[in-house]
Order: structure tokens, then sequence, then C-alpha cells
């Protein structure tokens, strides 16, 4: 039998292929010149500061057989790893990947989580440079991606000024309520299960299972400056992956700011947009939308905005005092603070 | 209760701590401007290649509490990583830390272990530069380490040539007898209790617990290069995690090579010397002894080894067939292969 034809068997668990035979074929993942040693050689560009970002993904915390078929349980490793790159306003040069396996884990599944990291990494071209494999009682896989930025373009925290514009890219909460529907938990949005509600179920799955990180926005982002649409202004920056809610408050946070969010502007899937309290706890606290949350000049907000070609819209502004405010129908509708987020050990 | 407080105390739980405190001791042993941010920034020398190498430690296999209190966890975690830059002759530039843990773990282990890190990364003067933590069944360690290294100085596997001079740096075996004493298992190697036996069975289980990673030989061997004590001759370099025996073989695959290997030239721990069949195991596939393998020119070898601030001796030879043998007393005493290494799901 080829090894090949020992791989589609579907029941064939780690233990039975063996380290080597397990190694074969994770190797055949990433580019051959970068394998085979004991660490991977990376060449990045002249002039640019290295970034560096580490994520751990557990059986049952971050995925599970049940909401995630282990191809997208690959891709949202991934994407949460690239995520906090295109934080930084950085580009990507490679990932290493960290496996813990169990050894009755099917082959199949293992295949099937690299196909799906591959995936997603073949949409902005970074290779798998590296990893380490071994034995454990519970799945995980430890990502950590290496990317690269203009040190006087890389994006940081604790930079935002009192009157900057909030921009934030893409659509929010619906990672987290696509996880409510595989989860079976009951969500007061859905009534019924007519077609246009099963519809709008499947596209909250889908953001929940293969989110896009904004390493493309990044480039866009770049692309408009060096096009001479507008000086680089400074932007500060965070990505969404523990809620809409927490990167603004970890933001202001970081520059000692407070800030005033409106919630009617906060672009959302149709389905959360009666913003009764659920909808609104998916928008604020879901996470896992992995996009991004910007502070920079209202002018260059609104250039930004205002072309077409880039996703983001502007949702509030950064004020002087520490509060952050959710602010809807001219009143107060929260105050946001840490504690609502996720917590790993509560 | 001040936070310092809150930590002596030795009964406090990860969960009693919560994500936010436990954040903030980790990131205690961070350097302040390289934190805060979605990813960490590092800035490479210009001309250097990045080196970048994963590796993942899972309580019950690679430490458990029984061998490895937290703080010497904590430095072979570091101390496997070192040591595969040092294998592609590199210097270190950071780390990133990702660790699981069950919501039960004590603080005091969190603590320990990091400064077991932190005290392996100090000789070299490496930071941890990021990290991620998050809830699992089962205490794990991943980390990557990144490095740098010129271009045309970086050590792989697959250039052995014939005729080359194998060289090991330190000494070989310890790691896995000083194992097998914490485990309590039978070592023919011992036979009493004396102080001389145990004086050697402490030395052991420290080489367990304290191995030393090779960064500091290749910056020797870097000077002695540069001092124009000898060119730059072509290196072939490997480490030996996974055992000497195994690291031979695998630099002779790699090369598509042979080799013989002299067993009495080969530096152990005194206690191993008998050569009994189980000291051999330890010796060749023991592992976990972090020294190097290399091949390189047998002027070059003479030159290293003869230098006293060298810990290094010539072991063996590369030859043309593809059989790596161990010789002793003028005869064959073993053949290597790769199954007799540790394989992690058998």
């Amino acid at each position: 039998m080829t090894f090949a034809e020992r791989l589609d068997d579907p029941g064939l668990t780690i233990a039975e292929l063996g380290e080597q035979g397990l190694l074969r074929l994770l190797k055949s993942y990433c580019p051959t010149d970068v394998v085979g040693d004991d660490a991977a050689l990376l060449t990045p560009a002249p002039g640019q500061q290295l970034v560096v970002t580490t994520d751990v993904l557990v059986d049952g915390v971050h995925f599970s057989d049940r909401t995630t078929p282990p191809h997208s349980a690959g891709w949202r490793a991934v994407a949460a790893n690239l995520s906090d790159l295109a934080a930084m306003g950085a580009t990507g040069l490679g990932i290493t990947v960290g496996l813990s396996l169990p050894p009755n884990c099917p082959v199949f599944w293992v295949e099937q989580l690299y196909r799906g990291m591959a995936d997603c990494l073949a949409i902005y071209g970074i290779p798998i440079v590296g990893g380490d494999v071994c034995r454990a009682e519970q799945r995980a896989i430890a990502i950590t991606a290496l990317g690269q930025v203009e040190p006087q373009f890389a994006w940081q925290r604790k930079t935002a000024q009192v009157g900057d514009a909030i921009v934030v890219t893409g659509s929010h909460g619906g990672a987290r309520a696509g996880l409510a529907l595989l989860l079976g938990e009951p969500l007061d949005i859905f009534h019924g299960a007519d077609s246009g509600e099963r519809s709008l179920q499947d596209e909250l799955i889908r953001q929940h299972q293969y989110p896009r990180p904004r390493l493309d926005w990044v480039e866009s982002f770049r692309a408009f400056v060096r096009r001479g649409r507008s000086g680089e202004h400074w932007v500060t920056a965070m990505d969404s992956s523990d809620g809409l809610g927490d990167a603004i408050f970890q933001l202001c946070r970081a520059s000692g700011v407070g800030a005033k969010v409106f919630a009617d502007a906060i672009p959302m899937p149709q389905a959360l947009r009666s913003l009764s309290d659920q909808a609104l706890n998916c928008v604020l606290y879901g996470g896992e939308d992995f996009e991004l949350v910007l502070c920079m000049e209202p002018q260059l907000a609104a250039q930004i905005c205002g072309e077409p070609s880039f996703t983001a819209v502007t949702i509030g502004q950064i004020t002087a005092n520490s509060e952050v405010l959710l602010l809807q129908e001219g009143g107060i509708r929260r105050r946001l603070d840490l504690e609502s987020g996720f917590q790993h050990f509560s």
C-alpha cells in the first residue's frame, strides 16, 4: 500500500500512522526549501521590523467537533494569528504550527486541519515554515505568525488622541451569533425557520467558521497612502478578536483616553440589527470576527470611509475623559468595561 | 491586599487570580516596550536571515511534577528551543510562549515556570517578547524561538561530505540517565548508594533538569573563525535533542551519506562509561542533552577540538555508503537506525 493509499483510510489514527508518517504528511504542506533543519530560515525585507504573535487554540475551548469541522478549525487558527499581524499594520512572512494530538486522533482530522490552514494562508501567500507535533490528551494548536512592517508604519494601541475618529472594518457580531446557532443556544433574533431566516443563519455560521483576517485591508490602506490620496497620518489599531467593545476599551485604556460610540453606526449582520440586548452582546463582546478597530484623524477617516473599495465606517470618537460610552438615540445605552469580555479562567 | 501579597498565597489558583491578573503576572517577565499590542516588534540586524523554531512541551510527556519542578520545566522548555537556534548557527532574538493551563493550576507553578524560563534566557540575554494563555485540561508550553544568522553561515543538515569529521559538544546520555533516576527506573550502572555514587547521580539529575543549550559554543566558534585561526569552512549541524544516535542518523540521511562512529570516543558522564547496553541506549537515544553534532573538514575539526576553550571532540567520520555504524574495539557494536529513537505516538 502506498503512503497516499494509507492516508485514504478514514479510520486511520495518528498512532497507526506513526510519528515519521505524520511528519511526512505535515511537511507536505510546507515549502520544501524551508523544512528539514532544526529551524526555518526566513528573509525579511531590508529595513523592516519583524512582527511576531502567538495564539493557542484548544479543543473544547476555541473549537469543537460540534461547531467546527477540522477544515474550519485550521482556517480559524490561522485567521486569529494573521488578524494580529493586520492589527500591527504588517504583512505576513510565515507561520509555525505546534500541534498537540491524542494518539487516537484520526489522520483525516489532521489533514483537514492543515488544508484549512493552507487555504486561509493561500489568500495572502503566506507559507507554513515550521512546527512541532506531540502527544497530548487534548487537541490543541499553537500558532506563531511572523510578519514585517516598515518601522514608521507599525500600528500600536497606545497612540489614540482626543478627537480621533474610531473606524471599524467589516461587520461585527456575526461570528458569535453563528456559534450560538451551531451550539443550539436560543437566539431571540430568530422566530421561525423560513427560507429568509435560514439564509441569514447560514451567513452567520459562515462568519463563525471562515472569518477573513484583514491583511488585505492593510495593503489597500498602504496603497491608498502611497497613491498620495493622503499623507500618512498616525493610526492606532487593534483587532476585534475579543469583541468590538473589548477592543475599544483596550485602545482607550492603553492611550489614556475615553470614547463615545454610536450603536446605530456599527456595521453588523442584518439579523442582529434589532440590537436587542442579546444581539448587542454579540456585537460588542462576541469576538472572533477578526475585524480591525482603528483610531485616526477625522479627515483621514472621512477619506478612507468615503472610498468605495474600503469596507470601513466611522462609529465614534475618542474623548478626553476615561469613560467608554455606547450611545443610542441621544442617550447612554451602556458603559463599556473590561469584565464583560471573554474570561478564559472564570 | 496588594497584587504582590495575593501572589504570595501558595494555594492561589489561576481561576482565583483571574485572566487579567495572570496576564499582569506574565507580562512582568517581558520588557515593557514589547508588550501591550496585538503583536511584538523586533528589529533583526541588517542583512541577517531570520531563524524560527517551535517546540511544544506537554505535562506527562515532556515534564511532570514527579521529575521536573516548574522552574526546571520552564528552563528545559527554553533550552529545547534555544538549542534549535544553536543548531542553525544562530544567535537569539526573542521567544514567544503559548501556555495552556487548567483553571486549578497553582499560580505558584506558573510563576516558577516563568522564573525558570527567564533564568535560562538571561544567560544569553534573550527576552520573552509575547505569548498567549488559555484554558486546557493539561498543562502545555508551546515556545517559538526567533534568532538571526548571517545567510552564508546558516548551518543545515544536508551538507555533510564524505570524509568530514563528526564533532560533538559536551557530554551525552546524562539527561536520560538523570530522568531514569528521577523515575526510579532500575539502572545497571549503579550498585550501591555510597557518597561517590550519590554525587554522580546528583550530576545526572542536574543534566536532566538544567541542560545548557549551546548558543555560547556557536558564538565561540564564530569568534574563532573571525580571529583568523581558520577560514570559514562549511559546517553541517543538528542538535542532539532526540539523542546523539538519532542526530547522526538524520544528518547522514539528509546528506545522503553514511558514518562510522567510535563508541569509546563519545564524551559521556563517568557513570555511563561502562557502556553497558543500557548506558549505550542513554548515550545514543536518551536525548535532551541539547548538545551539538557537527560535521566539518577534518583540519577544522582538529583545530576546534585542539582549542582548550571548546568543549568539542571528534567521534567519527562521514563515509560514502549509507550505513551508520557504531564501532567498538575494531568491530561493529551497532547499526544505527531511525526507529530506535523516541516515538511520540507509539
